[in-house]
């Protein structure tokens, strides 16, 4: 199959082109980029140095749409939503990197984004692309949005326990913390090197736009209202995000209960881990564990002296956080392996 | 003065003997370590060389005490409980950074620590060393319990709101997030830089020993008993803690508000510094900016989604975070300048 | 065919594992462990928790010797000497990742390693596993030495240029820069994060046991005697080596005769990347682009100064420095495709 | 005295706000920045935070000077040039942390810097800054030139050396190893932390203009030609510089010979000093120890491989390697103690 991937040359746009380039079912035949038209690929991702000869080209819709059959949108939030729906008429299919249909209500790309949704029809349209919540209606979709890379982490850690239902659902906190990737490839001085080494630093500890779709995704789940007291702190790793969810609970709940209520929710979950032992110094889920790999790790831990659950996730924000998913999301709309390309598991140590 | 540090080998005794260098009102008479008796302090804290030809000397305490005026102990837990009696009888001032005169009920040691504490008579008689809350105390002290690390952030973060008190006091999540450097100078395979590099690593998501200290302090503040729910993540850097606090108020609360009450909590006090800004990288607090500084800064946000109020606090865990608040300590009970030998800013970048 | 990795605990005997079990032609029977026998694989190489059931058992060398083809030794430096010769009895290959079989010289053992070498009828028997210098030994042997990494990485940077030979052949300097991961998984002081994060630590200005082996390739490839004047240094990475090697060269050279040089010596080879590009960031091999990856990237510049060429080679320590390349020689020893198992690309960013 | 940076915004003119302010002899009367004027100093330094009120001011060299009685240039190659001499006339001390006047001999900034100096008749009247070995004239100077950072590491590890001479004068390597801060506080792709985090990057292999200075002070030293093959690498870290300096003797030298040169050449320094242990981590000189300090470490090894002499020094480059540095020449321009201001000794560990 012919793919392209749109908005190239960001961090997204290189690990799909990653992913894709060793996807044994795909040819990328184009990668977008207006700033580095014309250069090598390995010239900005030098991964990809002897891998590909592809040079980076223009981001010519009709070119694009002539050469795909499918197509990877990696552009700036709000991009996205302006051209999906001529490139929808072809026929091609679309995975979408971006923001710009993840949410049902429109309102809340005033609320969250601050800008008017050009495309509300297709919102509802557009299939939130985490196959572990969507599955069916992700091998049926022409328009995926892929999840925000936090949404992710704590919607997979959050959904088992919010299905259960006995949890406060309004005193959920979502502590995250994230690398510097994440914040893409554009230099500006809080991702300066000099500044960002050792950080610990609350770059969003209220308002996080992502606080929209876990709370669109946890409350579809439920049935009620959920809301979440969602902060995110930047920290001194490239790759990863660590989701601290810390739950009140209405009822007792044993570690044994939440055992089976994981492992239920999730079961034959190809990239679902669990990650709770009683010994040794790999206990809990840790993005470094994961860094390169499509997995989701989850554990959990349960605190007598408050009646708090605490769910830990922990992914590669690259990967399960966007571009794994992303590839994951092509294998089930074009029925093949769920897994295919993404066979990669993490080094130890890194 | 004559002072001397129990225990010195360790971060906490090489940052106790830094500090004790310099400070112009003491002379440091004696540093003990079992394992480094006779060798150059340089050999174990390098940054001292050229600064002092002190070698470290076994623990004799019978010595110590014969040429000591005041003893910081940095021993491991569980040791100064059973020294420190016979120390007092001396009349020799104490600062013990360890957790063994902390906690006010017995009982606590039990539950929190597994060992039953052998000298609960002096556990009245200690004060809980933390200016900001009981500095006339330590005024009079002869023994002083330096906080630990995360406690002190976490207090400092907490006491004005919890003062004010219109929140849900059960429902107080605190999330931690610290350097390697607390976890001490002993090698293990958790903190071999192979494995901690890069982590995001929940070491102590639930059961906190730190807890114990936050609940005593702020109950007593508060009048009324508060549950914290805690948990301590370790991530890649040396020095410093960022404690993340998420409180659900019961009635609306302005930042207004939120700065007269954390402003008239904290009016005059030489190292407490406010960090909220509405633009810039440096908005809020972060530990990277306190590095070798006795700062706390503190700053908050308010988050109108789900009636939280975030509290953050960043402090060096060497430094406010235990020896930089013993030597605050000192210079309170020997009624010096309480800056002395404390005026260390940070470094920018670093 | 049927595998085993004896001293599997290691960060080598991992780094082997995750290769080995996801190679299409072999199967992993046996990893030894005294330390872990019993225990989950995943307990110690956290990133194969769902990827094997694996336990680690004793190192019970008559257990290993039936149910393996062909055995990798992953043990401390002289430990091989004394096991290989009896596995060599029964037939079986072995692939010998410590230095026991590296040097032709008995006598350097005794030099560089201080210890006599028991079995020195089979170091010529011996082959120097290093397949861009000796593929067709390789192919041919029972007993393969894996190159120490950083050997591979200054003699790839090297051996070109000094096949060459208009150089001053003792007054090369070879400057290593080397990640933690290099002194194994074993905690210390020296590599306690706390010590280790930020470091640029010399550990071994001079007498660096791999001089050795570089000058022992180099002076035969050379035919004169070839020396080497290397220091090592410790830096703030994981994994990866850059080896920056300074050759004072006789005769005027210019970039393009290197190219040629270079490009002439390392012609077919698959895992030789060159990186010299004239702009952008990534101009020269560093070895963060190949973490993961079993490519030793190879770039220089000419100094018209002081008539000096710089020959810069970044590798993976733990693959092109050992498991990769001890794969690769097993590839080449079962005349398989030599690329198998490795097609791993390296991370951007990471 | 009254004080002024100009070009404050930047990490030098912070670094120099740092020590100025906490000096007792000067009073900081303006700090100027034309990007950040009218904003308070801690916006862009946040260590400066509740220590000053000062704000930014554009750069008005009238106002500057009539409100000062010595001048800090920070300001990019190129500019102090052309101010300088207009501020020399009003009698204004001035202390240039630019190029601009470091080399004497004007055809070097054609060939290193690619551009015609516009004052050259001040380049001879312009002290090279480096107190160890111009302290007298610098006591005399009304226009000092701070070295670059790391012609600082590499001029205090070889002059002993070089001034003994028997070395190869045209075979000396000097291979360095640099944090990030080095490159200044203007974000960019090399400087991004996702670019830079883990990295060894040989960013100037060759043709480094700290070569320059570095053959001019020790040619002068020697009364020789020396030449220098130098290599600059970036590490991840923020502050410091190893330099790893490698020489060829001409003959035999032993450990006692080189600590004899090194104490002698050194002897009363203030700010050197030497580390060669036998034992321990901390053997030889780590950018590490000196983070925040003035202090210049340096140690040595022999290599009898190859007749070689490693040096080795560290420094931190924002200290020793200019604000420090320029500090210290205040001190001696205004004949206080050299020590004034400089008394911070580095953090364990950080």
């Amino acid at each position: 199959m012919r793919v392209g991937v749109f908005g190239a040359s960001g961090y997204v746009g290189g690990e799909l082109l990653r992913l894709l380039l060793r996807h044994p079912k795909v040819e990328v035949k184009v990668a977008t980029s207006n700033t580095y038209a014309g250069e090598f690929i390995h010239r900005v991702h030098p991964n990809l140095r002897g891998v590909t000869n592809l040079k980076f080209v223009v981001s010519d819709l009709k070119a694009v749409v002539n050469n795909c059959d499918l197509l990877f949108m990696a552009t700036p939030h709000g991009v996205s939503s302006s051209l999906v729906p001529q490139i929808l008429e072809t026929g091609i299919k679309v995975i979408d990197a971006s923001a710009d249909f993840r949410l049902k209500n429109p309102s809340d790309y005033e609320r969250w984004y601050g800008w008017k949704h050009k495309s509300t029809e297709l919102l509802e349209k557009a299939v939130y692309g985490l196959p572990e919540i969507h599955r069916e209606e992700i091998r049926k979709a022409q328009l995926v949005a892929v999840p925000g890379c936090m949404a992710a982490a704590g919607i997979l850690a959050l959904a088992p326990i919010i299905k259960w239902g006995s949890v406060e659902k309004d005193r959920i906190v979502a502590d995250f913390k994230v690398g510097s990737s994440g914040a893409g490839g554009k230099p500006s001085i809080s991702t300066h090197h000099s500044e960002h080494y050792s950080v610990v630093r609350a770059y969003k500890p209220v308002g996080h736009r992502h606080t929209a779709e876990i709370e669109q995704e946890l409350s579809a789940l439920s049935g009620e209202k959920v809301t979440i007291a969602m902060s995110a702190h930047a920290v001194n790793m490239v790759r990863g995000i660590l989701a601290t969810c810390h739950v009140f609970v209405k009822e007792p709940v044993s570690i044994v209960d939440l055992w089976r209520l994981y492992r239920e929710f999730y079961a034959g979950e190809p990239f679902i881990r669990f990650v709770r032992d009683r010994k040794g110094v790999f206990r809990f889920p840790d993005p470094k564990v994961v860094v390169g790999s499509n997995y989701c790790d989850i554990g959990f831990e349960i605190d007598d002296n408050v009646n708090r659950v605490v769910v830990l996730s922990a992914i590669d924000n690259l990967m399960k956080g966007v571009a794994g998913t992303a590839v994951q999301d092509m294998n089930l709309m074009c029925n093949w392996d769920e897994k295919e390309g993404l066979h990669d598991i993490g080094l130890h140590p890194v």
